[in-house]
């Protein structure tokens, strides 16, 4: 097993990876305060990882709450399950909501964790590679609105992260290779050496050889704890983590959320990045074909797909940016790349050349 | 005018306490950072005062959200217009909120600018005496559910308090009382001569006499400045703060919310912790009445109410305190009166005592 702290001075916290991690109580005891704790997850994991990890909290008052899978579920109310069963129970100001599942259900689980009683403790048990690699760390937690993603929220960190790679044996080929785009993410975002290793090991990951998984697994969740670190609140650096998200976000919430897994619009939102460093000719297009190389070795989408007759203009693609997270008083930011392994976040960009960007990839 | 400022590192900001302070620009635009503005008001304040904030802000771009007035209306879902509204103008992170009306717009506006985009800025703005001795203050912001009062919420702290005492003019005579609850909370949890002040200006104040009216929010707001600078997220001597509250919150949900003002609700509940400190000796019967005169000086109730018909036993009390959050593991904490102008937190009183007070208040 691999520990890996995010420090944040009193809201740090340890990461473990490794596999069995289910089997041992000593290890997440430490981190639960109170005698009080609600399992959340979702009917696909339930009947896979659910009756493992209660026997971890048999020592504890343990309620459950199953909610349908799927990111269209992410919504405002969505997470009343949770807050009902908490409320239905008493439980106070120490009890523990454990996250079992994917993204969805971590940043579902994290939010209810956030505003029940003013914010109450949660940890993360992260069970698709999206998840461990990143969104059961650093402390974004949220839900929906119709016109945006994660759009209604809370920095909110959790006690510890439990990241156990047997999981990922139940994964489906699709679920992984979503989580394999954020793995690629790091790369791109700050480290060509790290870019290599993925050129070297895609096939070895796509097919689960569990020490290229430990090793994608370690260098993103170290990468990202780094980030976090440095700014926890995003106001600087930590947006780099948004390469391949604006684009990402508007092609997720255009197509209806649920038609493209985040991790498949997160890897045609990278392409588009390249496509439009390369108009800016801040990269060359040997390095783009490079990255839309590494992204169609994992299986995953480079072209925005026309998901059940949606298709999405360029007029649409540009209206669903505006309204993402990274305008700042009507400019747009982007994140874009520079070099083989390394971006930059800037609105110093021609819209004309983004327009030509947003002309080939949209599909009507 | 007088400026109070609440010490908490970052987090700082000042209170300003005066008349007509909405004719001023330049005293609220430090705390604006961005051009974007979202007055959010009620039906009974918006034709009172929405035009003359309007104008502080007529160099910004400023939208406006006005919601039903009421406790009942501060629900989960209730917040939503004003999320709809900052997603639909594509508002972004520098949006600043206001909330301009009492403790209900206070706690709603204060909450959807902690969720929105994971947290954005706000000025309180309060218009009841409630709100600014109390509610404006301290960062507590929320909703209620249907089981329990503001179970769902977060710390967030605005960027400034704008009292204008001007609006007091407008409140009806029972708001005023309610207002007044708060005040002589703060004279039994630490001031027996604050206590001795109120106990001969309670009728300046209740006549609404300037001078009277202006001390009695100065004192109230620097006391919870000081308390809350200490231990923002009630993790101790906060809870001093919740004096009548824990029965106070059992009798405003029991009636349903809306039947009794939050200030009746408390003040009722203040005559209910003096009720059980006698039962245990800690102050004898002559302070029990020496408080129970006061609150009645303020027009305010001390006996609980038959609201439409519902009559409350002392078992749904029991329950109803027991999903309080001034439970821990099991165990409530109470604050109770050990002298006239002194309080304590504890958990150390007599069962048997508490059902006794609860059946000697008890309607059914």
């Amino acid at each position: 097993m691999i520990t890996l702290n995010v420090e944040l001075d009193e809201r740090s916290y340890p990461i473990f990876i490794g596999q069995n991690l289910f089997g041992d109580k000593s290890l997440i005891a430490p981190y639960v305060s109170g005698k009080q704790v609600v399992i959340v997850t979702n009917e696909t994991i339930a009947p896979l990882y659910l009756d493992a990890v209660k026997k971890l909290f048999s020592d504890y008052q343990c309620e459950t709450v199953i909610l349908p899978d799927g990111e269209v579920y992410k919504t405002y109310d969505g997470i009343l399950p949770i807050i009902d069963c908490l409320m239905e129970n008493k439980f106070d100001r120490r009890v523990t909501l454990i996250a079992l599942g994917g993204g969805v259900i971590g940043d579902m689980t994290g939010y209810a964790a956030a505003i029940y009683r003013r914010g109450v403790n949660f940890i993360q048990v992260p069970t698709t590679l999206l998840a461990q690699v990143d969104s059961s760390v650093g402390g974004k937690t949220g839900v929906n609105h119709p016109l945006g993603k994660n759009m209604i929220g809370a920095f909110h960190q959790p006690q510890c992260v439990l990241a156990d790679t047997n999981t990922l044996d139940t994964l489906d080929d699709r679920q992984l290779s979503a989580g394999v785009a954020e793995v690629i993410k790091y790369a791109l975002i700050n480290s060509s050496q790290f870019y290599q290793w993925l050129s070297d090991n895609m096939s070895a990951l796509i097919n689960r050889e569990s020490d290229a998984l430990a090793y994608a697994i370690e260098f993103s969740c170290q990468d990202k704890a780094n980030v976090v670190a440095a700014d926890e609140r995003e106001e600087g650096q930590r947006a780099l983590l948004n390469l391949g998200h604006t684009f990402g976000h508007a092609i997720e919430t255009g197509l209806g959320y649920g038609n493209c897994l985040h991790g498949e619009a997160v890897a045609i939102g990278m392409a588009m990045a390249a496509d439009l460093s390369v108009r800016h000719g801040w990269i060359d297009s040997t390095v783009q074909q490079q990255i839309v190389s590494l992204i169609t070795q994992a299986n995953l989408p480079t072209q925005i797909p026309v998901v059940q007759g949606v298709r999405l203009s360029v007029q649409m693609l540009l209206e669903l940016m505006a309204g993402d997270k990274k305008v700042l008083d009507g400019q747009l930011h982007l994140v874009l790349i520079d070099a083989l392994g390394s971006s930059l976040i800037t609105s110093d960009f021609n819209i004309e050349k983004l327009t030509e960007t947003l002309q080939a990839f949209a599909t009507e």
